[in-house]
């Protein structure tokens, strides 16, 4: 049997070009190998973001129309809005008796997350059983492949211990265990440099840039320090300039040249920018343009979104039925 | 307006005397009075039965069995199913981030109950969260009035803060807050004398119980120890024969005459315990009579908890949508 993938992401932001290479471009091959869900998950949104439901209401039709702009296909994936799949709740809230406090709070992905946020003793309820509530989001979907960074591993092994715990309740297997897909893709550093590329720290280039945006995102892009003169040796690791050209460049050919002849010296981070900018110009272009179709049309994306979630609704409430089911409950 | 009323039970065994005296008789009274939803709250019986969902399923219908024997009536209350209720669950999602885990693990009923039980360091995180759950059934449906024992009263305001908070999220007054209505009625002690009656306890005497049942709990009933000869004066504080007689006995006046005469001496347990039994036979059997009907008749039962349920659907999902639209979710 063919491996069922689910994904998806928090609509917290519009998304940018370390989604572009960190999971979209995946996706867009993905969904021709395998049946694929992308979850736009609103509800996990919520859990850091209680207060301010504002910025993920706001983002979810964004995040609708970039995947469409970066050619997601409706037709070969499912494109589905969390809140709008009660299953997944329902679930949450059966898995959640057979997961204890105590395990929630030695999720190491659960842990760092608590201390990277300004959370203090104010943990919301629903953040630190967030882990429960994507056992619920895979499992509904009977995914078997999960792709994720690899500092989401501990959420894949909560995430099979479930299974395990919900079936030898059931006495059956209901439910499927998955695996981990680890992208080959290396995290895209920010323009400033910054291990990460992230809307809220100011370093992102988001799909949706436009033509200026890019330009001036690339001439404000960190290279090497130390590269002062043009006629000087210039470093390669931790240019940002280099890296981006890494991801996105088509010419592998070229860039090697250009990297050879950085190191040598002589080579002006200016001529090597120009590169990365018509690059980057070439490939977002396209993006850009469908991407403003698609906002323009809120109408059509509802509708995608809609099919899209009444095909999951159905296809999780299959599982949810199945659970019940299992223990006993009379389906009402 | 008038108070909505909310209450119901967890369905982990059938409702016995302690109940009746607890609780279902005033929502006999009340269900004329105001508009009243009972909830069968297998979910909330799940949080800490997780392992074992039988125990949950099997009572379901023992419970709605034992609200239909007692008189309550599905054409003026509304019975309903918890786990057919989705939008309790979706609720339950949205509230939790807005309540911390310490606000959870401060609440003193959670943290009586934690102490309780045998969790030891497993505490279910379906368990702790669960006066997020209530607050959800509570506000999905708008209830204003939620009969409680008073050592409840915690569940009550902990409702009220989540409403607070979510109101003050959604900028309009989306949830109203409740009040808790406190019973007359004091706690039914066990027939062994023990402070609570309980069916775990094995001190319970259940409203489907026989004949037999009845006349055996009743002769082994606590009296007062230092009773012995009949001749000799007895206490009527914490003799539970006497305390069933208050509870129960329609005629005041003939309970204060034993009372006296038992106080005085010369009245022995069997006399009295004559006079219970009578009282407590002709109580239950129409209630066994009744309940025996409904329960060979499981067709009818799920018909009953199905209309119900359906109805509470449309209701509580009414609240749902508005808490999405307020928060600017689509409605899909």
């Amino acid at each position: 049997m063919t491996d069922k993938i689910l994904t998806g992401d928090r609509p917290t932001g519009q998304l940018h070009l370390g989604h572009y290479v960190g999971s979209l471009r995946a996706r867009v091959e993905l969904q021709n190998q395998h049946p694929q869900t992308i979850l736009i998950a609103d509800m996990q949104g919520l859990t850091d973001n209680g207060h301010n439901p504002a910025k993920v209401a706001e983002n979810i039709l964004n995040v609708l129309a970039d995947y469409l702009a970066v050619g997601i296909d409706p037709q070969r994936t499912t494109l589905c809005l969390q809140s709008g799949l009660p299953a997944l709740a329902e679930l949450t809230q059966f898995y959640a008796n057979l997961v204890t406090v105590s395990r929630l709070e030695r999720n190491p992905t659960v842990k760092a997350e608590i201390a990277s946020k300004e959370f203090g003793a104010s943990i919301p309820a629903g953040f630190l059983t967030y882990p429960i509530s994507q056992a619920a989001d895979i499992t509904a979907f009977r995914a078997t492949l999960v792709p994720v960074g690899d500092d989401q591993l501990p959420m894949i092994e909560q995430t099979n211990e479930v299974v395990r715990k919900v079936n030898n309740v059931a006495g059956q297997e209901l439910l499927v265990e998955c695996r981990a897909l680890i992208g080959k893709a290396s995290r895209l550093p920010g323009v400033d440099g910054k291990a990460k590329m992230s809307k809220s720290l100011g370093n992102a280039l988001v799909l949706g840039a436009s033509e200026k945006d890019i330009s001036k995102a690339v001439k404000k892009m960190y290279t090497d320090p130390g590269h002062l003169r043009i006629e000087d040796p210039g470093k390669v690791e931790g240019n940002v300039v280099f890296t981006y050209l890494d991801a996105f460049h088509p010419d592998e050919a070229l860039v090697a040249g250009l990297k050879e002849h950085y190191q040598r010296g002589g080579l002006g981070d200016g001529q090597v920018k120009k590169v990365l900018e018509e690059c980057l110009q070439e490939l977002l272009a396209p993006i850009r343009e469908r991407r403003e179709r698609f906002i323009a049309d809120k109408g059509e994306l509802m509708r995608i979104l809609q099919a899209g979630t009444q095909a999951a609704r159905e296809e999780t409430g299959v599982v949810l039925q199945d659970l019940k089911k299992a223990f006993g409950l009379p389906i009402l």
